[in-house]
Parts: C-alpha cells; structure tokens; sequence
C-alpha cells in the first residue's frame, strides 16, 4: 500500500516539534530557555473558564457554520476593523484557525502567494492541498513587509488565478501592516482580481493599531482568528473565518466540507468562547496583556541593539525576528560547518540546534519560515514568563514597567544567547 | 475564481441537514417525532462532565497524536476485542470519528469499497479526497452484509489497491457481523493483501457480543472509533483510531497531518474523555443505555413486522432499516409520483419527504446511504426519548421493560407511521 505522493512528504509541524523537543530535555533535566513556541503565556480569562465549567453536560451536534450566539457575539466584535457591517451569516467556526486556513486552500483552484518569511503551516498546506506556491520574498530593510512593486510583479508575471495569503501582525516577524501600506497593497489586488487570505490571529496583539486590508478590499478578503492568543486558548481549539458575502458560494463549500470532517466545534467549547468575544468584559484583559507583551518585546530589543543584533523592533504577535549574520561568530561557525563532513542539516538549522545544545536556548531557524539556509535569521517568541503571576503583578506595578524584575527566564535567556554570540 | 472540480459537488451532510429541518419545524410549532437523526439521547457520564468542569483551565497546545494518558486509557479499554495488546503508540487522537475517517481516506492511494447501505460520509469523503468508490452491494435477504463472494468478486476484478470500509454495528441497518462472518471476510481481505477501515464507533451499542476484524486481521485493519454514540458525547468531537504497527509509517503521516490541520483535540476535552474509557466506573452506564435501546429497538420492530412491513432486526446502534415497498400504499404513491411535471426528488426521497410534511414523522431516506431511488427503504433512530429520565426510571423499572410508557414519541411516531403506511 503507498501513500499518496502529495501526502507522502508532509512532516510534522516544526512549532509543535520544538514544544515535544523543549519538554524532554526539561524532563531530563535541562535548564531551558523556551523562545520557540508561539503559545500564550497567560491564563484564560477566568470568565470564558467559568463558562466552559458550567456548560460542560451540553453534548449535542451542532452545525457545521457554528452557534449562531457565538457568530453574532464574534460579528459585534470584529466591525471595529471594518466600515460595512459583519453579519453572523459571514462566519464560520472551526476547531482552531489551522484547520479553517487548510480548508480554505482545500476550496479554491488557485496558486497560492506565501510572503517569505511567514509561518510555519502555510506551505505545508498547500503541499497537502495540491496547491502551486509563489513565494514572494521580503527583506529586514522592508520591515519584512511585502512591497507594491514585488506584488505587481508576481501578479502580473502569469495569468493563473492566486491568493495572497497575508499575516498581520505577523509571524514570525512582529511587524505590522500600516493602514497606508494596507490600502497601496489592495490596489493592486484589486487590479488583478486577487483572492486575500488575511491571517489576523494576532489582531488584539498589535501593540500599533490594526488594520484589516478587509476595510479596504472586503469582497475579495477572507478574515481567519481566532480565540488562541488573544485569549490564550490554544489548547481550546476554536478559530473563526469572515467570508464576504461575494464569496457566500465558497462560504458554503467550505462549510459542508466541515459538515463532512470536523462535523463542528465541540459545543461546551462554543459556548465558553462566547463571553470572550464581549469588547467591555475583555477589554482590560487583552491591553494588559498586551502591555505586558510590549514591555518585555521592547526590552529584548534593546539588548539585541546594544550588541549589535540586526533586528526590527517588534510592533505585534508574541515574536522578533533577528539576524545574526553579522556576528564575528557566524563566520567561525560557518568555517566549523563546512568542516563537517555528511551534514544534514543547513547552516541555519544547525547553528540554532548547536544553539539549544549548549544552552539551552531554543529558538526556531529562520528556515522553519522559509528563509535561506545561510542566512542566520531565527524566530524568538518572548512567551517564556509566569503569565498568571505578571496578569496579577501587572494591575499594580505595569506602569512603572517594572515587571522585567519577573521574567527571569527573558533576562537571563537573552543574556546567554547574548553571551554566546559574543564568544 | 473557481472551486477545485472534486470539492465543487459535495453538499451538506444528510444527518446534519436532517438535524437542523426538524429543528426548524419545531420552531414553528410542528409536532414532529424524531427518527431522522443518529444522536445518542442519554446525557454525558457524570463523571466526565465533572472532569470536564474541573479541567476547564487548561488551554495548552497538545501533542497531535492526543494526550498519552488518554490515548493509554483507550488502548486498555480496547484490549477485549483484540489477541495482541494494544499500544498507545497505535493510537491517534482527532476531533471526532468523522475527522479521523477522512484523514484516513486522505492519506492512502487506494480505491474504496463501500458497503450499499453505508453511513452518508464515506462517499463525499471519498470525493473530497479524490479517491474511486467501488460499491459493495448488499440485501436484506441477506442482513445487509456484504458477503464473502461478492468481496471476492470486487477485489479480484481490477489490480487497484484497495480499502474496505467495514462498519458493524452498522449505520443505516442495525446489523452486526459475527465472529464466523469476520473470520471468513479476513481470510479473503488477507489473500487479496486489501486494507480494512473498521469503523466501530457503535461497538458498546451491540445488543450481541462485538467483535472486531482486528482480532482475526490485525495487520492491515484500521480502528476508528469514538465518545459520541456510547458516552453520548456526540457534541464533544472526540476519536480515535488503532493503526497497527504494520502501518506505523501511515500512522505518523496521518499524525503530520494532524499537526498542520487541527492541530490537536481541545485539551480540557482530551482530559474529562480520560474517565470515560476506564472500564469499571463506565460499564454500569453503558449496560443501562444500552438495555434500554434494546427494549425500545424490539417494540418499533414487533410493531413493523406485525404490520407486514419488512425489517431484519436490530442488533445493535440505534437503527433500524425496513422496506415499505411490499406496502399497497406504495403502489399508490408510485402512481402519484409518476403523475407529477418536473420532479426533482427521486421517489424514495419524495416519498418520506411527504411522510414528513403529512405526519410529522422525520426518517433518512434509503437513498441517503446509497440505495436505488425506487426502494422505499429509509433509516429509523430510536433515539426520539428522555434519556435523562430513562437513565433514572430505568435503574429500577428495567427488569420488567417497563419502560415504553416513557417514550410517548417513540409509541406515537410508530403508531402514526404504520397508520400512514396502512391508509
């Protein structure tokens, strides 16, 4: 028996592996630094927990689009980022964003434009779903950010019809998207009749305003979040999509696919995550949060600065993407590298492995994000702190931004990773 | 832009499409008796729903495979149906049985034998997955199984590689395979080298011993199996399927699938399931649940051979699968029918569409599972009862099946059905 070919070369997630890998060395003993995963350090909010503990006997099916309250609830509050109204019948709720990003790539007959860097599953997808990639490359002195000129030229290069598939606040890169920027790009899209997949999972994390390219571009723009770092519940499983109502045949492909896999979203789950999405109760959870966030992210790059680090200040999302190429040791390293004979791994993979080898420090290789394998760019995700103890401390002492004093892994991490670059 | 040509055509599953109809004509005040749906009536153990309500702070990102000490739990409980002991290395934990069915259609290069009735996802997760179905008749003469010489039949005509969907208990007919039946069948899946796709999410609903064909062909059968029918946790979407060890490089594909798609089943879900697999705390429970299916699956089916309606009996699930055909009225009907100007309904379905708008009375035609379109077969759920109340009541009253008095949808829905069939 074989596996199908398209199939036979999926691998498993790189940021799910580097989770697995980080907590068997814990288990052994290891003291670890964990700037590799992208999973929120803080608790759930205690009212959306409350909720799923008194909703936890509802045991029925429910439909495939998803509980209408909760669509509603989630229409309420996503028209901040929009001029025409959301209605309910827009969305669709699936078990996490992963799964609703797949299923969309799964309906459309289209090529597929992945910015370089962006996030670890995107390809992976494609591959899954038969679908032809584009990559379209970004640079540090572009903030990481796709540009007018390259768009065009991608678009206009042949006549196959394409998604842009574009992350803002964005992973792994923290930047984000300006309005202005967003509004430059939609002309161009707009020109060529171009599908937008517009990951917005880190909207409530943008530590600048958000914008939506939907507000500038909405009948050819599919919203995808979810409820996984906002309100930090990954481990709940439960993301939305907004479809325009021009795409509503696709809409209801994508949900009688969902109506022939996942069947819908475990209902106890539905119901808990409604209360997240009401602006007033979580409001005061979501900026000290992200207070939080700023406060270590603009701290981390201060240091990376002071050492000489190329890197872009992080304006969202949990993350920082420095290069290190510059660094006297990156050019020992590569002589030790190219010594070593029968090498799997590429440069950049092997640096961080040795990294994490002799200090703990794990971080994800600039390749996991489809970054050239000479190029010493890695992901730090700055999630490593005691979120229930800073959510408390933060009330009283986040405004003398005096809560670094509680992250003893962030200071210290990044002081070693400081130190061994510098020896 | 286009849909991909194989996802263009897939529609809204039959049973979720049935689920919410009836709901709808309820909400307008219609008396409506539910036999169109496949959702266990009884509540959640309580044990679960209270582990539920005390894990509903966990929100981690989750191996894919599913949590150990649940995948553990799973293969303890399932060692009464095999020889071999059962690993939790075998075992992959998804959002529900119909998930995890997919991702197994997902993955092998193969055609797909499918038993004529079968449960109304197979075929549209074979199109999704762009995989050819072989279809496998069966009749009632013979239990609606598939015979050894008709399986032998299709896989010898053509070299393809080939999948058999087996489901027993079975979903449409309520029929159940024996030890002897699953022997004799593996011995020709064996000579043929032909894998087996068990779906037994209803084994703990067999009125008679459940048996899997693992036990008698462990190197090429697939388990699938779940929480919906036997700890009525339907809403919950949680499975699991067995791989064995011969297959463990299928297994981890379908686990890096999972990783790039939903990720991992919600955490605090993952953890209240642990309890429902521990055998001693669960038996009671599911002994009553299904003694009581039994009582009430005997009395539907006394009262339809009493009226000369055909129908095996039920063995097991909720379902029972008559033929009204032989029925004078059907003649009748069939007259009507043919008298009707642009028909867009096939007689079976126009048949129990009309069924329902005159009597309130809610069955999946026979057509839904693959039946002809003359065939006035269709699927009844005796699921339309108080399960909480039965749960009760039938601690005490259940030694002189007593317990009919309690079902008043069940009796009239019958009743109002055989009057129809008889008028």
């Amino acid at each position: 028996m074989n596996a199908k070919k398209h199939i036979d070369n999926i691998s498993s997630s790189s940021t799910l592996d580097m989770k697995l890998k980080l907590e068997n060395m814990i288990k052994n003993g290891h003291q670890i630094y964990k700037f590799g995963i992208g999973q929120s350090p803080f608790p759930v909010p205690e009212n959306m927990v409350f909720q799923l503990s008194i909703s936890s006997h509802f045991n029925s099916y429910v439909s495939s689009q998803g509980l209408y309250e909760l669509r509603s609830q989630i229409a309420d509050f996503y028209k901040k980022y929009t001029i025409t109204t959301i209605s309910p019948e827009q969305i669709i709720i699936g078990p996490g964003s992963k799964e609703l990003l797949h299923l969309v790539q799964m309906v459309f007959d289209c090529d597929i434009i992945v910015p370089n860097p962006s996030w670890v599953s995107y390809i992976p997808q494609a591959k899954i779903n038969s679908n032809n990639v584009l990559l379209l490359d970004t640079t540090m002195d572009n903030n990481w950010k796709i540009t007018t000129f390259e768009l065009e030229k991608i678009l206009k290069n042949t006549n196959s019809k394409k998604m842009l598939i574009l992350n803002s606040p964005n992973n792994p890169t923290g930047q984000v998207y300006t309005e202005c920027e967003l509004i430059n790009l939609s002309k161009i899209l707009r020109k060529y009749n171009t599908l937008v997949l517009s990951d917005e999972i880190y909207s409530e994390f943008s530590f600048t305003e958000h914008h939506s390219i939907y507000k500038y571009y909405p009948e050819n723009t599919i919203i995808c979040s979810g409820i996984s770092k906002f309100l930090s519940a990954g481990g709940w499983r439960l993301g939305f999509l907004i479809v325009p109502n021009e795409l509503s045949y696709f809409k209801n492909l994508i949900i009688n696919i969902a109506s022939e896999t996942f069947g819908s979203v475990a209902h106890p789950i539905q119901l808990a995550s409604i209360v997240g999405f009401d602006t007033n109760t979580i409001q005061p959870y979501t900026h000290l949060c992200k207070k939080i966030l700023m406060i270590i992210s603009n701290y981390i790059y201060d240091k990376l600065v002071e050492n000489n680090i190329m890197v872009k200040k992080s304006m969202g999302a949990f993350y920082l993407f420095p290069n290190f190429n510059s660094k006297l040791k990156a050019i020992n390293l590569l002589n030790e590298y190219n010594s070593i004979q029968n090498m799997k791994f590429s440069f950049c993979q092997w640096v961080f492995t040795k990294l994490l080898d002799e200090t703990g420090i794990g971080v994800l290789p600039g390749t996991d994000f489809g970054r050239p394998s000479n190029e010493l760019t890695c992901r730090i995700s700055f999630v490593d702190f005691d979120g229930n103890l800073l959510i408390k401390k933060g009330q009283t002492e986040i405004i003398n931004n005096n809560i670094i004093q509680y992250c003893p892994n962030i200071t210290e991490g990044i002081s070693n990773l400081i130190k061994w670059w510098n020896t």
